[in-house]
């Protein structure tokens, strides 16, 4: 059988894109008999195709040991495993096209996989499909320091390139958890949104340009790097948060902004909910324009992460905390504007203690916290994770409710995410996955969410998780409309089956 | 014959949305004639059709008089003009919903209008299209002062909106000279840009939710009011920039900034276009998150409309005019990056005269200026406007090309635009439409523009008048995945006919 595993910790500020199993027991149960998937009607991989791959990719990327694959089936919270066979690491559009060319051709399933760090099985197959990791699809073509514009291929990792263009005076658009492991291109094909979308807004207004492969080869070419061309459909849009299953995104122009001269952090201990909120409004009209994340946390999202991945948190206990941070271009301007926050603020008694600081590596020692809050959920444990968005008066209320109605059948539940938009993230962790509770959560927390006209899914998509209850977010006339889509754009349905749409 | 005309000044600030033609001089030539366009095989209106109408609109919003119909044939440059015999107003989306229904059935061709300040003929009809007039449907639906999110019809006018979300602290995301007659509906569907796009984003990343009817009338629901929402196709984007070809849009949620707490705009002569670049590029850097517009104009784009329309310069004559605006949340310290700014460079003689000033009414008299110099080029004048993207360093180049290549066959060449954005509007004043001059502009403008990887449309759009032209800014995969989705979405093509994509 399949190699040994024990997952003992996570890399601070990092999800896993390759875990390497070393425990039978942490290899989880396949998804098609987890959740009782029918396979479609795909051809089955042959190893007439295994050569075609090696005669265009070379023997080296073309992945057919069972050990090579296992990691690659397998997503990095441990919920889904697909039985893929092939995994196939192409470095050109080119290589791509041929792939998926032959592909549709031969009708064989294909997954595509970017850093692997999504949270609703997206990126891993379900049954046999090919897997078509995009890593090596690696480099940066072009950085325009004056416009802003990056031009890279579809597997660069996230942190890597905001290093790179911080070098020439800019920032990545995005910062999320998952920088040091996902792909720009994950990005764009999940539409990330992150911790400072707040600021400087969601991928459809910043990408600039996408480069994509269709399910039959075709390569569209949408890869201009200008902020503003409109000459015919935004057909770039259609490829941003569709999942892999419209298209292969293999290159993005994307804008930066320019990196921030002054960054302040500010993280604060807050008595309840309400007043959270409160200093959100507050936070806004006093900040205004230099605001760049407002982040909220309950006690038990911080205090079991600080205790599971050791790390130390800087202030002590309160019911919830807020990390607020600044990007500026006057230092003095900015402290001057937050000294002042802070003053009215504690003096209100919205803030009941805090630090604020702009020294890189204390900020970083509360983001680690922050950043590491969903990692941390599976440290030895189950973690059911949900990702909604919700109007901002409501936005807290579901925790204590599942509280009450999850009891003790499981060890922790709760609460933290981006306040500004409205995007709460819910971890439920427990000793092991059991039906039970997964019934008493699903579709309990989708209706919930959906009486509130709240969105399923804020930020981490559909993925293979969620297709059946996506009608809570989407009516008939709209999934009706993403069939015809699907439809047009992959006839055959080869492209991450099982994925984003439900079955008709 | 028609009644009367003439156009002889312009209302400051606004584009007329429906002038009434007072002679016959006035009155452009028939777009097919002009154009040579031949008419495709739709039906044509019988009086059962307008009896249909009537029963679903009421006899008050079915126009068929034809000194009725004529101002919405024409567009307010008066360069297109349409043959249509029938203007519908409806005033509900179901009425939007029952008349496509009901054209698409029988075969009638339909040209959705909003507030007609297109410049590319868009929202003409070229034939006897119906015209699908939204001006009525201008109500506001909600409005969110926590997390910014109006909810509103298509056809209310971009300032009333404006007006109307100021009183609750807030500001539309997109800021236009033609404001006070374009219409959200139409500011969507034609992903317009504008002066403050350099700050607030483009329509991509402000919109948040759309409700729209397609050719058969299906209603398509994607209104939600939520920043984040990743549950399946983003079908929104089909919508945005599709130029009312895919989808007739009747509803708007859209994402409102915060009024800013203080605005100062600085109006400043410069040297040459290549100083009008450093001087951007020092603003960038010494007024960060507040800048939040940099407009270039040269001296005929000033001086032309300044006595064309009668409205004082303040500042003398400059070869380069900037107009820098901030938007902050407090004035002292805006003032202080503001001071610190103009006095760098005046000393640095990047700036060599301007007016720096919060007050309302001296900000006013300066957007005047900008905002009507495309108004000001029809006065008593025949007008050709280009509207490109550039790469920055090449951003003036053409315009002494252009003058140099037309020398006194016209009146006037300028060049004016959004520095930040890339986006070059050029105007060529002349007493009236020759075809030697438009033969010297077209396709030299867009081969020139192509040859720097620009587009040929920045933020005007495509419309009547450049589809012929895409190819200069769109590939063969792009062009040919475009003609499949119109094919999906309106099989018998009756949205806006001979709009966007060229014929095959």
């Amino acid at each position: 059988m399949f190699k040994v595993i024990k997952l003992y910790s996570i890399p601070a500020r990092h999800t896993p894109s390759l875990v390497k199993y070393r425990s039978a027991s942490q290899i989880p149960q396949l998804s098609s008999e987890k959740y009782k998937v029918k396979r479609k009607d795909f051809s089955t991989v042959q190893a007439n195709d295994v050569n075609y791959f090696k005669s265009v990719l070379g023997e080296d990327r073309v992945l057919t040991e069972e050990d090579d694959v296992l990691s690659f089936n397998i997503d990095w919270i441990r919920n889904c495993r697909g039985q893929s066979k092939v995994v196939l690491k192409p470095k050109s559009t080119e290589e791509v096209s041929q792939i998926l060319s032959y592909c549709n051709e031969r009708r064989l399933a294909v997954c595509p996989q970017g850093g692997n760090t999504g949270v609703v099985g997206g990126s891993v197959p379900v049954f046999d499909e090919i897997i078509l990791n995009l890593g090596l699809l690696n480099k940066v073509i072009s950085l325009d320091d004056i416009s802003g514009a990056l031009v890279c291929e579809t597997g660069c990792v996230l942190e890597k390139l905001d290093n790179y263009v911080r070098q020439h005076g800019l920032i990545m658009p995005l910062d999320l958890g998952a920088k040091g492991s996902c792909h720009i291109g994950g990005n764009v094909s999940t539409n990330a949104g992150g911790l400072r979308l707040l600021r400087y807004g969601n991928l459809h207004g910043s990408v600039l340009g996408i480069e994509a492969v269709k399910a039959d080869g075709t390569v569209i070419d949408c890869l201009k790097t200008l902020k503003k061309d409109n000459t015919g459909y935004h057909l770039k849009h259609l490829f941003i948060g569709s999942e892999g299953t419209l298209g292969v995104v293999t290159k993005v122009a994307i804008h930066c902004p320019a990196m921030p001269k002054a960054v302040t952090l500010g993280y604060f201990g807050v008595e309840n909910f309400e007043k959270v909120l409160q200093l959100y409004k507050s936070a806004k009209s006093s900040l205004g324009e230099i605001l760049s994340a407002f982040e909220m946390a309950d006690f038990d999202s911080i205090s079991s992460t600080a205790r599971i991945l050791n790390l130390p948190n800087p202030i002590s206990d309160f019911p919830f905390y807020v990390i607020l941070e600044t990007h500026g271009s006057d230092e003095d301007h900015d402290k001057e504007k937050l000294h002042r926050f802070l003053t009215n603020e504690m003096k209100s008694g919205l803030i009941l203690d805090g630090t604020i600081t702009s020294e890189p590596s204390k900020m970083q020692a509360v983001w680690n916290i922050r950043e590491n809050i969903a990692p941390a959920g599976i440290v030895g444990t189950y973690l059911f994770t949900f990702d909604v968005s919700l109007p901002m008066k409501n936005y807290y209320e579901i925790i204590p409710k599942l509280r009450q109605r999850l009891g003790n059948k499981v060890n922790l539940v709760f609460g933290f995410g981006h306040i500004g938009d409205g995007n709460l993230h819910i971890n439920v962790v427990m000793p092991e996955y059991t039906r039970e509770v997964a019934e008493l959560l699903e579709p309990y927390v989708f209706e919930e969410v959906s009486a509130l006209q709240g969105s399923i899914s804020a930020e981490h998509g559909v993925g293979f998780r969620k297709p059946h209850y996506i009608h809570y977010s989407k009516d008939r006339s709209a999934l009706g409309l993403m069939r015809q889509i699907k439809t047009l754009m992959d006839p055959n349905g080869i492209l991450n089956p099982y994925k984003v749409l439900p079955d008709e």
